[in-house]
């Protein structure tokens, strides 16, 4: 059983792309919280609500997605007992269909500490893109 | 003083946009945790961590926007003991020099309850734009 450190919420991170890297709806719904409260911001998307919303939209897109593989950088975990935050980049090739992606992503990863359910599960995923563009009112 | 109550998060996430519509920095300021552990991604940037880095793009940000309001929608906020998970939309309009905006923007923000230092303080937000265009690889 994994404790609730810095070290155990990484690899349960970690553990969110692999399931995304491997379009294994299995894993993918391990990872997420078996609860109402999930949360995701797909980059460009409105925010979905609730496990159903949730896991419907990862169904979608590991159908339709024929490899996609992630290098994480910037990878910074807090714990704060039970409750963990995660941001990172999130530096993204994928083939869909026939096209290939190259993205980069910054994403904000919240899980909860659930020692009877084999520790971390998150319930809590915002992915925006990373643009170079800085927006208006900003003087560089 | 308040309590680490949802209310209070909803106040204390409330007075946040009210500080950026005044253009006020000291207000802004308040607002944020006194801590170098802040993480801000503002729309489409990439990310700033650390009290400097976060508090000068603010500065910036204010002194560009002639004015800016905002609509406040879907308005989410957890408490988990000492800290506050808010998620909502921004819907904005704003002015930068003679440039009239519109836009909606997702954000999640994460505060730090400190009875010390008068109650929610923020340390964690994360703002993209929230578009109609879906991403690829996902069928509609």
């Amino acid at each position: 059983m994994a404790a609730p450190t810095a070290e155990s919420l990484i690899e349960a991170n970690a553990a969110f792309y692999r399931a995304f890297e491997a379009l294994d709806m299995a894993a993918m719904e391990a990872v997420w919280e078996a609860s109402d409260r999930l949360f995701c911001v797909h980059p460009g998307w409105q925010a979905l609500h609730g496990r159903e919303a949730v896991l419907g939209s990862w169904r979608t897109i590991l159908t339709n997605t024929a490899q996609i593989g992630f290098d994480l950088t910037a990878v910074r975990a807090e714990v704060w007992g039970g409750l963990g935050v995660v941001t990172l980049y999130e530096n993204l090739q994928s083939t869909v269909g026939e096209e290939q992606h190259a993205a980069t992503a910054i994403s904000t990863n919240l899980f909860a500490f659930h020692g009877d359910q084999g520790g971390w599960k998150l319930f809590h995923h915002h992915a925006s893109l990373a643009q170079a563009s800085e927006p208006p009112g900003v003087v560089n």
